[in-house]
């Protein structure tokens, strides 16, 4: 066993963009196990937008990351030592290790410390389903993207569905569920090689390239030309000018899920150009957090492992080799760098 | 019986906030009843914001109001000849007469023209509820409340409920059925007047004068001190920064019904300051549309009726005299200058 590892904390709290400086790499002592405990040998590390706003000291739906503490981050490993009856040594699990390459864990995760808090670890099977896939499409990502089209956006067969980031771990998700309603579904991604791959391998009708238009009225004509019979469901990841040009295109009646607002993470808050369209067009408007709403992750979980185990459910990842490639990566996967769920590989 | 009367077109869409010239005052011939029609003699004609938007040709859930046609407004009056088995003379009726002294109704409404086109005429009964009373509380204005305070904000025994314009038609009504159901409601109201009125007569717990908040922060700070547990529901009358100044003391999972944005109808678009409250607070709101729902209308009005009867409901009014005064009291109203529900009384 180990007796050391490597993890990283929040070292400081981001002044506008976050920067490498704000994380702290250390190699810190692994402690013996104590009775109902297990080590988590993690092979990979989740990157979210949700890690974003962890990081900063403001009213939000959670606790903020303490600093000098673990990353938080889900993870999936492999259980290498163990001192619980519930789990044993080669166990597969997912769980809220952090950011590091070991976690010490209680296995029932009510009393854990640390990002492992309150979430208890789950045995997993990697025979059909890749184990990363548990952090991504078969995960929270997936369970997002089920729960805010299905329950927020009510998509209908033939009405058209609008998502953003949709080349990334949530927004692939939405557009593939719309898809299998019979909805008309339209993306919006960064750069024409995400909008190919939503396309011609996601399998939705057209994508947006919104780094292609140069202005908001430019935005503005290019969702109008891709949904030419209006928007009734939007999936929102990422708001701002995207938020506004969409919100033109909404027909009466139609249902906004907001699911990120990752334009006004850093910086000066984003406005929104035209509330009045709320009223106008009797928009409903809703945010939601995955994780309040357990009672229906099981439905969703298995409907998401059934879609990828027999390949009904595409995605995409990217890999950061190593536990120092962490934080780079995070910084990249908020600019949009990442095609697909952003995964750091341990292992 | 009168061979012609008055009545106030539109004579021209208003360029930022409308004025005077934008109507013009005529008289026109009566036509003779034909088979089926009644002749209606208005005594109160009804001024609500929404007719602001009706003035413009922009995109909005109705049609705009045509140019050189007799404004669309709801009436309460008297049958003065009938030539319908429906209606006899004396019978009092609520209808969309519109902006003039009579109008020629089909008796069931749907093949009239003009204003009254698709809106049934409805007899009402002044014994125990005021014949005005027709036209707000007991109106279009209070099924307003009921229903956005109701169905789409929600509101619990014990929760926080907002409301603005609250002295208004459509306020004051949401704030007292509000308190009827063990809410804590706070109003937001111009004026020390328009305060003391919805706390002292309507019973509302706490009143903020937006016009004493002499920038946002101020604004702000006073709804927080009105609200020392945050708002749970809101109903927005008005939006613009009264709406950013009310978001910012949402609770999680608080609800907003969108009736109005008034601050939006003239020049530049009022943007809403933090969308991003959406998220980090999972609001939920929702614009709407009163005349959409037709099917709470009977029970709305059941409820309203019985309440404005016995006194529980309790209103204010601003009443106009004659005809001529109605451009004059529209404009009024836009600036908040009436107290109450805007009539005009026409007899």
């Amino acid at each position: 066993m180990p007796t050391s590892h490597r993890r990283i904390v929040l070292a400081s709290r981001p002044d506008g963009a976050p920067r490498e400086d704000n994380f702290r790499l250390e190699t810190v002592p692994l402690p013996d196990l104590a009775p109902g405990q297990v080590l988590v040998r993690h092979h990979f590390l989740s990157l979210d937008p949700y890690m974003r706003g962890r990081m900063s000291d403001v009213k939000s739906y959670a606790a903020p990351q303490p600093i000098d503490e673990v990353m938080i981050g889900g993870t999936v490993g492999e259980v290498v030592a163990s001192r619980s009856e519930q789990f044993a040594v080669g166990d597969q699990v997912l769980g809220m290790g952090g950011w590091q390459e070991y976690a010490v864990v209680v296995a029932d995760g009510e009393s854990a410390t640390g990002p492992q808090r309150g979430a208890p670890l789950r045995k997993v099977d990697s025979s059909r389903i890749p184990l990363a896939a548990y952090l991504g499409a078969v995960g929270m990502p997936g369970v997002t993207a089920w729960y805010g089209l299905n329950i927020l956006c009510e998509p209908k067969a033939g009405e058209t569905v609008a998502v953003s980031a949709a080349s990334g771990a949530v927004g692939g998700v939405v557009g593939q569920l719309a898809k299998a309603k019979g909805c008309h579904v339209v993306g919006i991604a960064g750069g024409k090689e995400k909008c190919d791959f939503v396309v011609r391998e996601l399998g939705f009708d057209a994508c947006v390239d919104y780094k292609a238009a140069t202005t908001p009225d430019a935005l503005q004509a290019m969702v109008r030309d891709a949904t030419p019979k209006g928007i009734d469901g939007y999936f929102e990841n990422v708001g701002g000018a995207v938020l506004d040009a969409v919100m033109l295109q909404m027909n009466p009646f139609g249902r906004i899920a907001v699911c990120g607002m990752i334009a006004g993470y850093n910086d000066a808050p984003t406005p929104m150009v035209l509330p009045r369209l709320i009223l106008t067009q009797r928009l409903r408007i809703q945010g939601f957090i995955v994780s309040e709403h357990p009672a229906l992750w099981p439905k969703a979980l298995a409907e998401l492992g059934a879609g990828v185990a027999t390949g009904a459910i595409k995605y995409r990842e990217s890999v950061a080799q190593g536990l120092e490639a962490a934080p780079g990566a995070f910084l990249g996967m908020l600019q949009g760098k990442n095609f697909g769920k952003q995964l750091v590989k341990l292992v």
